[in-house]
């Protein structure tokens, strides 16, 4: 998983460089923590920045949804893309405005993906991309059928030439500022899942699975 | 703020078109609650997507950091952009695969982000960034001189071509998947600010104010 990595010239971080981490465990750790990505593909010279639900199998991240089918309806069967996930973790307030920052772990994705079409590695990926959102949901749902799955947009994308940015801790300020008399700090932020809510056509009494009471995206 | 607003053939929503909202309130709503943008944009035919901090002042969207000093280091003083806001509020679980979803509200906006060079309006914009992310903050921080503001890359996007998408509410299930015997609801998801940590370079007992301890999203 630590395999040394040598970032393209369009992944290297380059501002702020410290900030950048290439190492392929750094970026799984994020890219499993996420579910939601944004895919970013060029239609006649035009980007569009589309968020939608991934789930990483191996080397591969699978997307779905309607990124999949705006990507699909103007391009052909396969498109260079660039898929983003951002865990955003503080507001990191300095005592200068100029060294206010985000605590953040991001990682950015380039390369081409490819519609999945044979339909045995199709209902693969959807089944891990559940997975990734949702361990344990697959097996309580009722599975797609084929006309489902015919309607199921899918794409496939290797990852190669990626890099991650991590910022954490405390501000940094410029040493003559640190006697600038106002707080300074940070304000930690996470996506916190609440109770789940029942949907009302179910039945009284009906009790959320433990995978929806205990849901949580830190690492198992 | 609600006027009407006819969309692009860029900007329509295509896929589950129901979920498209088309009013600049709605839309203002969502820039308003979100700080964090997903920005693309395109290098030699390949789309770049980098999150970034951005504030609304107006209907002009500002945005700076990486995301800023990156475009502007390939790309002109001026450069094609999407710029994406995304609020994610839930997972859907319904009875079947297929029909499982997400609860989000997401504004895309088009355009063209222009520089802003004026020493004036840089200043001006990065005050309503910093109020949009945090009130109360700018006028208790160490303003920026004249050379913080020359590193400072700030861009202006015009909100004219945009769209809103919205999720929200229960699962929905085909009609006979209603008698499939497992859990459907939906497991919320939120962003929370946790109690502000100290810079450990603070003398002890500085309290944080009251801006960083009650911080919240929501609109006030």
């Amino acid at each position: 998983m630590s395999e040394a990595h040598v970032p393209s010239a369009r992944t290297r971080v380059v501002r702020e460089s410290h900030r950048g981490v290439y190492d392929r465990a750094t970026a799984y750790e994020i890219l499993d923590e996420g579910f939601i990505c944004h895919v970013g593909f060029v239609v006649d010279g035009q980007p569009f920045v589309i968020p939608t639900a991934y789930g990483r199998a191996g080397d591969h991240l699978y997307i779905h949804g309607s990124a999949a089918s705006r990507m699909l309806r103007h391009l052909d069967r396969s498109v260079a893309v660039c898929v983003t996930v951002t865990l955003l973790e503080g507001l990191v307030l300095a005592r200068s405005i100029f060294n206010h920052s985000m605590n953040y772990r991001s990682v950015v994705v380039l390369g081409t993906a490819v519609a999945v079409e044979d339909a045995k590695e199709k209902l693969a990926a959807l089944e891990s991309l559940s997975e990734h959102i949702l361990p344990g949901r697959w097996a309580e749902s009722r599975q797609p059928n084929e006309k489902e799955l015919k309607a199921t947009l899918v794409m496939r994308l290797p990852i190669e030439e990626y890099s991650a940015k991590v910022r954490q801790g405390p501000p940094i300020d410029d040493e003559e500022d640190y006697k600038f008399p106002t707080w300074a700090g940070v304000i930690p932020l996470e996506m916190v899942p609440g109770p789940p809510i029942n949907d009302p056509r179910l039945g009284p009494n009906t009790l959320a699975p433990h995978y929806a009471r205990a849901y949580s995206r830190k690492p198992r």
